[in-house]
């Protein structure tokens, strides 16, 4: 995995892949008492960043594989990335989903024309579903972060930020990055390792979910107690992946841990100021941007907000926090 | 009234205003049965296409203008606008609002560097105030719409809606404009005219406050009975202006009137599909685009989404419409 991979991809993804904004607003500023920049990839296609490493892992399939089809398994947001991905390429989908997964997130990868196969998160073991149907289909697995072509997807994310940057004259700055298994903060580290070095790359997470920042303190992977129970079901992954943690170890500032209070008034202040739709586990980089200010240091923290797929009544308790 | 002036705007606001995306989805386009694609101004600076209007006109102050200040008054949006670009030129800015403007606006105007002064919308002349202010301190006034300056800013949407249209490939499209005293909508109409002649912009309003609708139907000023009373307060002016009207009358397709409930289901969707918040003024143009198909022709519709500044309960009353 190397920053040449992550500029094929973005070759790849030129004119298909949305150049998100990177917002701001002077009173997220006055909050954080710092300048806070927002890089709105809840504006992706399918609402996601995912939707990069689908597309980068499909686009990257021979013509073979492509007709034989592509398997994923994903808490949804990966669902749809790939589903469109591959709706876009011709290429049959089939994607692996938990039964507790948003309702929203089922339909729309469902109308984004894949095959979804439910099963339950505390009883059946996903990957062993998943190699079954891999090899009685002879399908293309596409893995949600431990893969390299969509961690170079995910990267592209990381030279947008550069390019962006540095119109907006931002010399140094912490890059806060939500983090489940590591894929688009290692793509995003590799990606800025090389356009700009004096970038700090710090992964945040929820509280009780923070493998990796415990994975980053220890030096050797650590892993979640629990599955599921947090708001942010977006990057609720138990440990680092094998591919993405030695890049995380050698790239990324230490991690952020935010707490779930933290990330609704977020998604309300992104609301309010960005006019923006943050889904829990997206929110998660605002929160420390906002929240968290003596973890960070310098003039410019730049947030990934990585997704903004969430339900109503989410949404309307993250907008009660304003009251 | 040109569209030189309008390229002489765009220069000046290079680099100042947001480039704002031009966002789709799979899930709208089966809705309206056609595509259907969103300029996103809600993610403007100040939360809508006003600022553009306010940089322009203040960028175009003499220095000695710039001195003495500028003065404003607006509902709320011109207000954001016109007080972050005069603000960020270091002009005092004096904005006359509404008693009744959203809380959150004046806080807004306010926090932005400007001094607000109150009227009540009932009793006060608008007007007659103003002048007395402009007079008393020798300031410049910024009208919200009436002012080829302004128009100019606000056509720079239509120069960046003609420019992303053709990297999509759009060659023909109606051009649905949220339209109060149609700055907006006129300036939009010009840009296009001599950037993209094969589209059509059409003026969208809330029932109830139909004003252009009904101007560009007789071919004469039309007057709203009411001065206030919907949800779409960002777009409730009387009538259309002096140097707008003729331009609307030369170039726009006819009017579309919206429903209050189609607001805010158009509010909802945005939500979900393009996660963006969009004000009720601002969402009448995706609500016809969605809801209003059989007013329409060809393959692709393109909605202006103006504003993003809407109140929680206003917001949560749009999310319910999902239930």
């Amino acid at each position: 995995m190397n920053f040449d991979r992550i500029q094929a991809a973005a070759i790849r993804l030129n004119g298909r892949a949305r150049l998100t904004p990177l917002l701001s607003s002077p009173f997220l500023d006055k909050i954080a008492g710092r300048q806070v920049w927002v890089k709105a990839e809840c504006l992706q296609h399918t609402g996601s960043f995912k939707f990069r490493g689908g597309w980068a892992a499909v686009s990257a399939l021979s013509d073979e594989e492509k007709s034989r089809g592509i398997l994923a398994y994903s808490s949804g947001n990966h669902a749809q990335g790939v589903a469109y991905a591959a709706q876009k390429h011709g290429v049959a989908a089939t994607i692996l989903m938990p039964s507790d997964a948003p309702e929203i997130k089922i339909q729309n990868t469902r109308a984004l024309g894949a095959e979804v196969i439910l099963y339950d998160r505390s009883t059946q073991d996903r990957d062993a579903l998943g190699e079954t149907l891999k090899r009685e289909k002879n399908l293309s697995l596409i893995k949600p972060f431990d893969d390299p072509e969509v961690i170079a997807g995910q990267g592209t994310v990381g030279l947008e930020i550069a390019q962006q940057a540095q119109v907006e004259g931002i010399l140094e700055a912490d890059v806060l990055v939500c983090c489940g298994g590591g894929g688009l903060t290692s793509g995003v580290a590799l990606a800025l390792e090389r356009t700009a070095p004096h970038f700090t790359v710090r992964p945040v997470e929820p509280e009780g979910f923070d493998d990796v920042a415990r994975s980053l303190e220890t030096g050797v992977h650590q892993t979640n107690k629990a599955a599921s129970g947090s708001i942010c079901d977006a990057i609720l992954t138990p440990s680092p992946g094998q591919i993405t943690f030695p890049i995380l170890k050698r790239l990324c500032g230490s991690g952020i841990v935010v707490t779930e209070l933290e990330v609704l008034q977020a998604m309300a202040l992104a609301f309010q100021r960005l006019r923006i739709v943050i889904e829990p586990g997206g929110a998660v980089s605002l929160a420390a941007a906002l929240f968290h200010g003596n973890e960070l240091s310098g003039a410019h923290v730049i947030c990934v907000a990585t997704g903004g797929n969430t339900d109503p009544a989410t949404f309307k308790a993250a907008l009660q926090t304003l009251d």
